[in-house]
């Protein structure tokens, strides 16, 4: 129905539709960003027979949602992405004033998504969002990689 | 061998004997305490459907021994452990100084392990560094429950 009226929308254009739909998509995510997300589950990820690992913990709004197949299925996309791309921090608002860094290399929101380097991570939230109709966060990640301590 | 003679110096006294096993165990733990860990692997748990995950990275001297099923069970305990006592540190020496707490609650060395309360996590990493022949520690863990965050 979306892509329908997105397609009329764009003249047939089908590139200038997929724009349309993703900025939909955007905006209903927006609509739900206050939401409170107090449910969720924590998803972890061993890569390379034990020499990395990731952990996270991503939110939404209620227990149902937290158990269907889509929400499983991105948080273990994210952990996957945590050991691939090691971000430092989850967005742009909890980077340290004055660091010199590339927000789209340490933001794990900001980073192209491994699985399609032409979106972000938030995009791929924000997909989800729309799918299950509940606001879903980030709260948190950890990632460990053998010997990467400091001492 | 080594229960043969522990008997033979307990004369005969299976409680004396197990105590003279386990000093035996520490002792030889405490020969291999400075020998430096930068192998190992990361092991994660998942509890009670996703509500609880544990991370915890646990470190040997060979790529050798990190592969052994003694060395990944006794990662796995570590991360069940961690799952079920919720340790805030992993020795005394991190406990910051003033802090009123009890040790042998919050620091995972001390703890009792879950499987066999009479003794610690500490005897039980002894035990598999006898197995093992390798000096064994517990690099770092995190510990997520969900919606246990300060927001």
């Amino acid at each position: 129905m979306d892509c329908q009226k997105a397609l009329l929308e764009a003249e047939g254009d089908t590139e200038k539709a997929l724009q349309i739909l993703k900025q939909q998509g955007l905006l209903r995510a927006k609509k739900k960003a206050d939401r409170s997300t107090t449910q969720g589950i924590i998803e972890t990820y061993i890569h390379a027979g034990g020499r990395i690992g990731t952990m996270v913990e991503v939110n939404c709004e209620t227990d149902f949602v937290a158990r269907t197949d889509e929400f499983k299925e991105l948080a273990h996309h994210l952990a996957m992405q945590i050991a691939a791309l090691s971000p430092k921090f989850i967005s742009e608002t909890e980077v340290p004033e004055g660091d010199d860094i590339d927000p789209q290399v340490a933001c794990l929101l900001l980073q192209p998504d491994i699985r399609d380097p032409g979106r972000t991570i938030q995009d791929t939230i924000n997909e989800t969002i729309a799918k299950v109709g509940e606001n879903i966060k980030v709260g948190r990640f950890a990632r460990f990689e053998l010997g990467s301590q400091k001492a």
